[in-house]
């Protein structure tokens, strides 16, 4: 069939087959697709969709554009992954995979770096002194079968047609469409070859997807991908509609890390935290749900946890002592409280806009390949529902950047909202689906 | 508004402003606009469809993109123009355009070649004997002031964007399209710079729409864009089930036409005629419907008509002999008749099929730029309705090129459906939108 053809198909509503989703990508990859005909048709799919078997054709024939890993027959045993469709404050990377490496389920985790106002996994660790990224696939293997788990920068040619692709969409207004999202993020996913994967897709003005209703048909959309293709696969949509926890920013992140493994840790991230690694163990087939979660707060409460990480820092070259004490991570050159200008409730905390503050103050890119300020960020002194008196500080400003901070506080106080009833708790945790 | 934006606009159906339209048309012709974000712009057309004030910005725009020409102001009086959309044996053009012109109304067409499986009305004129239709601007002009009328290929660069933007989506699907199909049409229309304009809408098997409710679309979205753009416009809906007349190919049509205009002319051919040249009259001022349909009628019986053809023949450098004397056309090199295999009434010919078998005989292009052979066609000895015996003839295939004419034979046997019930007669004009 042509590609005419194709996206003729796709026009009409109809149904494409594997074999016709693997000849448009993979003539899209070798250039005898061009350019106007691949986006002709993601805009004929941002309307019409795919079924979940045209979907997993296209997660399937993306992955395959490119090295695949199989990083369980390497390791002799089962690997489970966990992925963020991105947020502000968001380190449960840095919690779960310990947690679960410290339970026995091998993590392999390459991860990306950040663009914009949500932070990479890969720009926090590499706020430790010491801490390499770049590992060879020998040195990841390896270190996933000592620490347990290790967290790599993508080796290899990762799907490449996601490279192009996903270009394509974000010049031609066709980002926005639940297939084309699932297939980038699950042929990235796939590629690296978990058996098992815990999604956890954000929801609110923070994320990606701003309502349940689209967040939950990502999640599907994820899973009967990955189903399709043999995988395991769980979604756990969590609350974006605030940041998670109390640190925003590379370092700050990591201390705040540490500290939830020392078993001080804000109630939204733990709780976050803790589903998502009890449902990781859940389908390493580490017992029922009940179980899976005990044996991840134990992992907690008995160090063994924090140990794991620290081992896998010490292994990736970073200097363990950092995590013990901070300061060795740096500190910010200026800082900034920010107060109170009223007595009355948190009632919310604006996430998008706290994401974009970080970003002004150092902590994100706002290009790609752009150099970012690891010891720059917010440290939250209240989440929703806190109460708080005029004068309090709200949170503190950190940055060692050449910016305005002046400027950055006053937007920094538009982030709150103060009122004078006690606002209803929102859960972290919005719903699992498996 | 960046092109991104305009392309997001349209995606969610909003309607885009004549400043964001003009914008993407000259983006896209001055190549700051790449071909990709123009085909993803015209696959959301497709979906969400453009208002008539939208369509008439792309139409102007497109219009804008070329030269424009303003025959009325050089010849000092109203000029109304013609434009079918495209059928099989339609040679109306070389019968009205000479009826308005006996008849005192200014017609200065111009016209393109044919591709496919329909004919230009060029191609046929170009079977007479050293007519030339590649006349300069004020070759056509003159030819207008002395015979009313002129047919010439066109002149200038007449709508790149029409070409650039036709060859886009005839390579990504978004061809079948009201409003792009109607920009497409109409930004040549109005270039040429007719006042009034009777499109000539096909409906049928033979035809590009081939249901009355898409034609009638099509009818109402030109005739909108064409009077938000000033112009005087009418659409007459005719039946394309079947050829129109009974000679299809380049100089049988030419035949049929100057028989036309000596006063013998199959019913359909006459009716549809008839009812665009009163059309063109009525919009030229020169009466009421009545009155416009007696004068084209009166325009034929008195010989004022084929004496105006005739002139325009000679002014075109056309040997006027070879409208008498029609061997002077050339004859074809072989010819088949073709003998009905049954008694019965004829329920149907194949409108479609009989174009492509003009084209096998050599009396199209198969190619843009290819040759034809001007003796090739088909002419019909019966109509949808005819009674017919055993061993009659059907019609009979003319060819002057190398090709199977009896395999065509075999092919052309099938475009006769023969049944024993006397057929309902279908009107040949369908509807009259003004």
């Amino acid at each position: 069939m042509t590609a005419y053809d194709i996206i003729m198909k796709k026009r009409r509503g109809e149904e494409l087959s594997d074999s016709e989703i693997r000849e448009i990508v993979n003539g899209y990859v070798d250039g005898t697709v061009p350019d106007y005909q691949m986006s002709a048709l993601l805009m004929a799919i941002c309307f019409k969709g795919m079924t979940p078997a045209e979907t997993a054709a296209l997660t399937l024939a993306m992955m395959n554009s490119g090295d695949t890993f199989t990083p369980s027959e390497e390791l002799g045993a089962l690997c489970i992954d966990k992925h963020s469709t991105g947020g502000v404050g968001d380190k449960t990377t840095l919690i779960t995979a310990p947690v679960c490496a410290a339970c026995g389920v091998y993590v392999p985790k390459m991860s990306g770096r950040g663009l914009g106002h949500t932070g990479g996994t890969i720009d926090k660790l590499e706020s430790i002194p010491g801490f390499r990224t770049s590992l060879s696939h020998n040195e990841f293997i390896d270190t996933v079968r000592k620490a347990g788990f290790s967290v790599s920068g993508q080796t290899g040619s990762l799907v490449p047609a996601d490279k192009q692709i996903y270009a394509l969409r974000n010049a031609t207004a066709t980002v926005d469409s639940i297939p084309l999202i699932c297939s980038s993020i699950m042929s990235k996913k796939l590629a690296t070859g978990a058996d098992g994967i815990v999604l956890d897709v954000k929801v609110g003005d923070g994320a990606f997807m701003k309502d349940e209703e689209s967040a939950e048909a990502l999640s599907v959309a994820m899973i009967d991908a990955a189903k399709i293709l043999g995988r395991k696969c769980t979604a756990v949509m969590t609350d974006m509609d605030k940041p998670l926890g109390r640190a925003v920013g590379n370092s700050l992140e990591v201390i705040e890390a540490a500290e939830a493994l020392k078993g001080r840790c804000p109630d939204d991230l733990f709780e976050v935290s803790m589903t998502l690694a009890a449902e990781m163990l859940y389908l390493a087939g580490k017992g029922n749900t009940d179980e899976c979660r005990a044996m991840a707060e134990n992992a907690i409460t008995s160090g063994k946890a924090f140990d794991t990480f620290k081992a896998m820092v010490g292994l990736q070259g970073g200097d363990t002592k950092a995590l013990e004490d901070y300061s060795l991570l740096g500190t910010a050159k200026r800082s900034l409280d920010i107060l109170s200008p009223a007595d009355g409730y948190i009632s919310h905390i604006s996430c998008e806009k706290t994401g974009l503050i970080s970003l002004e103050l150092g902590a994100g890119r706002k290009v790609k390949d752009g150099d970012i300020d690891s010891t720059a960020g917010i440290v939250f002194n209240c989440t929703v529902g806190s109460c708080v008196k005029k004068g309090d500080i709200l949170g503190t400003l950190y940055t060692s950047s050449e910016c305005d901070i002046d400027s950055i506080a006053e937007d920094f106080s538009r982030v709150f909202g103060i009122s004078q009833e006690k606002p209803i708790k929102k859960p972290s945790v919005i719903k699992i689906i498996r």
